[in-house]
């Protein structure tokens, strides 16, 4: 592709990202359902402008990476482990619940093979990451108590999706379940994420004596984009999702990180300053250029609005994906409100969902009117509960409000 | 592709970019030669770690489009209109001068034909105004009376280049001249040069009253780069090189901008701050990669080691590159030393030799004794030039410092 073609594809992708997003917030919807129809709309579902290439696949994963940067760099450890029990609840929940009934249903009552039945529950497990986050932070409730349990339960479930859809795919080629494969994964990943943060802290020390002793106003973003890329790549290497490596990245960055036996690092207060304002224009640039894309790989037309089977088999799914989500929440100690609030926060699937369904559809194993049933069903949990979740959080304020103000007291 | 090994890609330029550039710097050199070092190692030519291909071609075009808009954003329009008529007699000299040259000791000296020779001639015409910009900058040199006239000069060398291109294109295929094509070309550009930055201008005016009523922290980066991309596109449309869109755009937006017929138009103090202080880290972490892209296309490889046609070549096409430079520089009435810098600032040839040479042995035209020769004079011209500049600067210090308290003053 020629270069001023693809200039020209981003051009229209930070356009049409911008102009849908304020066009949405400013109607009192997040922002992000603004930036997933404008990919909608300019994709193949209806006008075709943007193609997924390799370009804009990398450029947008390069946009969820950061992103889990920024979450990970304004996250409170303390906070985040402190929910870690109740989050690994929710995870846990989140994910046996659909993938038990998502296989239930499309086995028993929809007659679809053992594979193609547990393909789809599969596919329900998965919660986006990167929707929730920015759902919760286009209201400003990512650092909520809710808000940490939510974010703890959506990585371990993205965790306990990719150990699934290692074991599905094996199972798909070898006929075989290889649960020791299964958890080996999880063991890489584990090591990952106890490594990752501290070395992670030890290279960001590093570069503070760096930038300290060089005059170079270019140091800064360079040298951490490098470090979050080269976590992204580690994460990939240790069988993680390389989002993950990202929010590694900036967890060890963040102004309240500690590492485990009492062994504090304070963050240099002014370092943590610089990282953030000059990191957080980059970010900006990069994020919705994913959001976009998430909206231009649902391709709609790929539907067949027609078939009765996919309307009956997609509306049974979309109950089971919400229904189910809300199993791991409704288990926790909190109140209610809260709870309703995490699982409606589980509920998006985005790309994550795509990922696996569009494995399931390359292998073979999932045929037309399934495939298509699952993207609806991804559609509709991607873009409606960012809108459910900000309605209900204006519906029941009272209840939030007085909460904050004690949490923070 | 798959991502993760792009991003790994991405991690190994962006960090050798900045270890080779601060070493560089650290050694007394401008820290663009240590970039373009490390693409030559990175590269085909050495380890063959990095190979360009579109996505890395694409962020380095990015790159040099957002450096000159960068350079746009610190000119001072009345110094560089003032400087005109100077700018205007260095570029005239500085191209017609090697290509004449070029051609003759080409065609005459070395008996190559009217075709070869003309390209040759070209290759020698074009001034890289990514790498003389940075240099400049890198010296803190880019806001003094010789920046300014060489910066213009680069310009309309580019564009001179851009023309004579097209005629040479053209006249390969059909072996015919067509001037009128030639004076279209630059008529385009003209138009475009004189509605780009006004366009831009009332664009920018559209991006600051939203910024002042919609509370969106993003709304900065993604417009002002949306705006820079959609000038680098329009350039293109109207037949100018990419990057003299990033170059308008960066004009309008600059604090000294002004319209013709007195129509000023002050910018908005905080307003400007605020771009330059959100796109600074953008442009910085995508400006190395152009830098380190240059240095991965210049394929020494390709270079024929053992031949004695290729080093008589490449010997008198190295003295006919850097001394015809001088031309128009010499002709000035300007204190000497200042000569002296301008002409050698107009020395590299960088990517916009490249991509004439790359042009002419694409279309057959330049077999591979002379293709490297001309590569092995962009890589002479290109990585020594910052060297002998800064040298120059710092052996004749007393002469620059005493103008600049004057300028100043």
């Amino acid at each position: 592709m020629e270069a001023h073609t693809f200039l020209l594809q981003l051009l229209i992708i930070l356009v049409a990202a911008s102009a849908a997003g304020e066009l949405v917030a400013a109607m009192g919807a997040p922002s992000v359902i603004g930036e997933l129809v404008a990919g909608i709309i300019l994709g193949p579902s209806l006008l075709g402008w943007v193609e997924p290439n390799d370009l804009l696949r990398v450029l947008a994963e390069i946009g969820v990476i950061l992103l889990l940067f920024e979450v990970g760099l304004e996250t409170d450890m303390g906070k985040l482990l402190g929910a870690g029990r109740k989050s690994i609840t929710v995870a846990i929940g989140g994910f046996l619940a659909p993938l038990i009934l998502g296989f239930a249903i499309t086995h028993f009552l929809f007659g679809q093979s053992l594979l193609v039945s547990l393909f789809v529950g599969g596919t329900l497990t998965a919660t986006s990451i990167g929707i929730t986050v920015r759902t919760l932070s286009d209201i400003h409730r990512h650092n909520s108590p809710e808000g940490q349990i939510t974010l703890g339960a959506a990585v371990l479930d993205d965790l306990f999706s990719v150990a699934l859809l290692a074991v599905l795919y094996e199972f798909s080629v070898t006929g075989e379940v290889n649960w020791i494969n299964a958890a080996k994964v999880l063991a890489y990943i584990s090591v990952f994420f106890l490594m990752a943060p501290v070395l992670a802290k030890l290279m960001s020390r590093v570069i503070n004596v760096l930038d300290q002793r060089i005059d170079n106003p270019g140091l800064i973003p360079v040298t951490i984009v490098s470090l979050v890329l080269f976590f992204a790549w580690l994460a990939h290497l240790f069988g993680a999702p390389e989002l993950l490596g990202g929010f590694a990245a900036g967890l060890a960055l963040s102004r309240r990180f500690f590492l485990p036996l009492g062994l504090a690092v304070q963050t240099d207060s002014a370092f943590a300053h610089k990282i953030e304002s000059q990191m957080k224009p980059i970010v900006q640039l990069f994020t919705p250029i994913f959001f976009v894309m998430v909206g231009v790989s649902l391709d709609l037309r790929e539907v067949e609005w027609s078939s009765w089977f996919f309307w009956a088999f997609s509306l049974a799914l979309v109950v089971v994906a919400i229904g189910s989500k809300f199993t791991g929440a409704l288990m926790l100690q909190e109140p209610f409100h809260r709870r309703v609030v995490i699982g409606m926060a589980m509920v998006p699937r985005g790309e994550v969902g795509l990922i696996f369904a569009g494995l399931g559809s390359a292998a073979g194993i999932l045929v037309n009117d399934i495939y298509t049933a699952l993207i609806m069903v991804i559609a509709y949990t991607t873009l409606l509960s960012p809108f459910w979740i900000k309605l209900y959080y204006r519906m029941f304020s009272q209840y939030f409000t007085n909460e904050t103000v004690k949490d923070r007291a």
